[in-house]
């Protein structure tokens, strides 16, 4: 291990989340708010923390392979850790673990919510926490494209397929490539803070919209969330961002570059919208046998709910939990599979889903045809075994993070539909559940230990599962 | 396809149905009930079915690779239909569909019951009803001992040791492993059914009990089930038998040789033994704190339960389904994980999950040592890729049809947990589950679609999946 280059490392990125910090005391000074000061705090003591830890000498051998799982954990914890010093001086929360949660499922592009009373906030405390989603999910731009394959091995397809098709796609190299997708996810952000703003939301509402929309976060400055306007215009603008932010961002380019072709030929992105359509389909259809007679009704909040839920944001514009079973099980079966890989959607994501049921296939074919190998393509590339096992492998893992959790959550008296729920949704990243932790509810009346094991689910299912569990048992094995 | 060798052995299976039909014949004579008649008209009907189809000539080319998927699925299917033909004669159910569900039910040793009022049933149809449990459990042991390894190549671990930890260590010879085997079966049925006689149960119930034990069954002649007799003697009887009809057969042949080294060091047995015992601790603590102050009540019930799910035998004696959430979602989550391989019990199964685990470790051990190739090993011998891999894909599609049939179900308008305890259950092949379906409920007010859902969940979970699969799409891929 190298200590020194890993607290170097760390000491960057906490002097980058103060410079994040002072987008905040703009908007305080611009609205005139006292917590304009409690940002110059904290922007102050965590640039002091970044030098402080930058002092440790980045040593000239560099990082270890197992360093880069120690980064990238603490890198996380440190980080919502710091973020969340805002919410505690400003005397949001009585307690810090509260503060820790709101600011990791931040981060982490989560969404859940420890705040009942949002309209009771500054408007300091709602842009930076929904800034907190804008820059978790450029960091998970960062760290799913350019940091974990390297790490994961192949848990990852472009690992696999060294240079990969994304390396190759779009830049060689590792900085290029992040700048890419960095200009694109501040290219659809500012295209959807306009849209917002032109179709009647003000100007600060349609950025903490758009935040909260292009990191498939979830978090909103309404109570209500996006049902507040109850406008189909803005659903409409926002179910478009939804839906491209849960895209692989490699996607967006090549449709940028005009490759319209490359992205319809794509097979996660056919299969990503198939899931979406089929959901969106069964669920109209059930809403509008059960709740509303008009199928207009039932399609505009079966859409938006689907794609939200899908994409791993979280938004609402409905209670969806209101429901009947049937479309209340499908949107929990969608949180499970989340978006698109290569995009800041969390969830198992759909490519995993896609090589599981071709090797289910491959399988079956097996059984019928005994002397044949068949192997699993994906955009007519072959998935080596061993990626196909390694996802086999993470789905199992999933499963069994999720299993314990939720048997954990249960233990505090928490009803069964409400500890799936909350665990599906936090390891997802996406947000709101059922029941207790429904879309209008919110995580604060759960004990103060769910809240830290959900909080860890967050960063659980942000890394990828794999990265926390070699972190965590690195020296035992 | 060898249509008329499949017919051919699909008679010799009727003949043997006719045959075991004569059994609740004498039962009925005995107890001068006119349901004797019911059974002496479908011992003909079978018998003469039997025969018409034993007719079609068994050709020299014997079976084909792919007739052996269809005279196994076929068969159940045959089987549970003529085996359902006393249940309407009788005139127990309006329905064909209830008829078959409990047919289905007992041949499948699953013990989901469609009858609400058990008591009013003659001794005839309620032998025969518990009949079908232990003539499904003597199936089950030639199928997944003998016929599934051939079928399903290295999705079972039998088959990639061919000849197998298994054959070696029986018999050489299917046919006298088979004996062996049931000489096991019989010898503990008949075990069983002498200590609970001996310890004051009426003969025809501890004849009934046994039944449902040694087949992991769990059909009972009482509506309370094993709580009618609320005698903790007769529930350390049942918890006996039911630990060891989940235990693998060829342990208890061992054990019966006097191999005790053998089986206590057995990789799959302590992972068994730990599994209860986790379970039946957390659960007696959660129940202690929350239901009963006596904690020997708490462990009473925790230990008949968790016994009784994990066996997936299903029998009750308490009203499980008032437990805790904590408690319950345990429940829930052993009738995933089933007893052991090679034995009459149903779910994933423990190896299953113990292959799952050491991959699991094996992909952490290979992030954090690239370089260093470490096998999976059970029982000291090396588990290769190849079925390690196809555990893994079974472990999918488990819960693919899970999640696939529990979506269907809450399409009826049942409410989740009824619907996803119900799949589990059923797929599980355990009986009772939470909610509608609880372990005091019977499965009669479900819509009739659903009960053919759950009919084919019961025959999916027995098949062990895979089976199933090939049998619908033999044709098409």
């Amino acid at each position: 291990m190298n200590y020194r280059s890993i607290f170097h490392i760390l000491g960057n990125l906490l002097l980058l989340v103060s410079i994040a910090m002072i987008l905040p005391i703009v908007v305080g000074i611009y609205y005139n708010e006292p917590d304009a000061l409690v940002f110059i705090y904290t922007t102050g003591l965590t640039f002091i923390s970044g030098k402080i830890l930058k002092r440790f000498k980045y040593e000239k051998t560099g990082l270890q392979y197992k360093d880069g799982f120690i980064v990238v954990t603490l890198g996380w914890f440190l980080v919502s850790i710091y973020g969340s010093l805002p919410f505690i001086m400003a005397g949001i929360f009585d307690s810090p673990v509260n503060a820790f949660f709101e600011s990791i499922s931040g981060f982490t592009t989560t969404g859940a919510t420890v705040i009942m009373s949002l309209e009771s906030l500054t408007h300091t405390i709602l842009f930076w926490r929904s800034l907190t989603h804008w820059l978790g999910g450029m960091g998970i731009i960062v760290m799913t494209i350019a940091i974990l394959p390297q790490l994961a091995g192949n848990m990852h397809l472009f690992k696999a397929e060294v240079p990969g098709p994304l390396h190759n796609r779009i830049k060689p190299r590792i900085q290029e490539t992040a700048k890419t997708l960095w200009f694109i996810y501040i290219f659809l952000t500012a295209a959807e803070v306009l849209l917002l703003w032109l179709n009647g939301l003000p100007l600060f509402e349609s950025i903490i919209h758009s935040f909260g929309t292009i990191s498939t976060g979830g978090f909103s400055s309404r109570a209500l969330s996006v049902r507040a306007y109850d406008s189909v215009m803005i659903e409409g603008i926002i179910i478009l961002f939804m839906f491209i932010a849960g895209t692989n961002f490699t996607l967006i380019y090549d449709l940028l570059k005009g490759k319209i072709r490359r992205v319809i030929m794509d097979e996660e992105f056919r299969l990503y919208i198939l899931i979406l359509t089929i959901s969106i389909i069964l669920i109209s259809i059930n809403l509008n046998l059960h709740i509303y007679n008009d199928i207009r009704s039932a399609i505009r909040y079966a859409f938006f709910q689907v794609i939200s839920i899908s994409t791993t944001t979280g938004f609402a514009n409905v209670d969806y939990d209101t429901w009947p079973p049937f479309s209340r099980w499908i949107l929990l079966v969608l949180m499970f599979i989340g978006g698109s890989a290569g995009s800041t959607a969390g969830g198992i994501k759909v490519i995993r889903i896609q090589v599981l049921l071709k090797k289910g296939l491959q399988e079956l074919h097996r059984l019928l045809h005994p002397r044949v190998i068949r192997k699993i393509k994906i955009n007519k590339k072959v998935v080596s075994e061993s990626v196909s096992t390694s996802i086999l492998g993470f789905f199992f893992l999933y499963i069994t993070v999720f299993v314990i959790a939720s048997v954990v959550l249960t233990y505090f008296g928490i009803d069964i539909i409400s500890s799936i729920s909350a665990v599906a949704s936090t390891l997802g990243n996406i947000g709101p559940g059922l029941e207790l932790v429904g879309p209008l509810n919110s995580y604060l009346p759960l004990p103060e230990m769910a809240k830290l094991l959900l909080s860890f689910c967050m960063i659980m299912g942000r890394l990828e599962i794999y990265t926390i569990l070699v972190f965590l048992f690195m020296d035992w094995y």
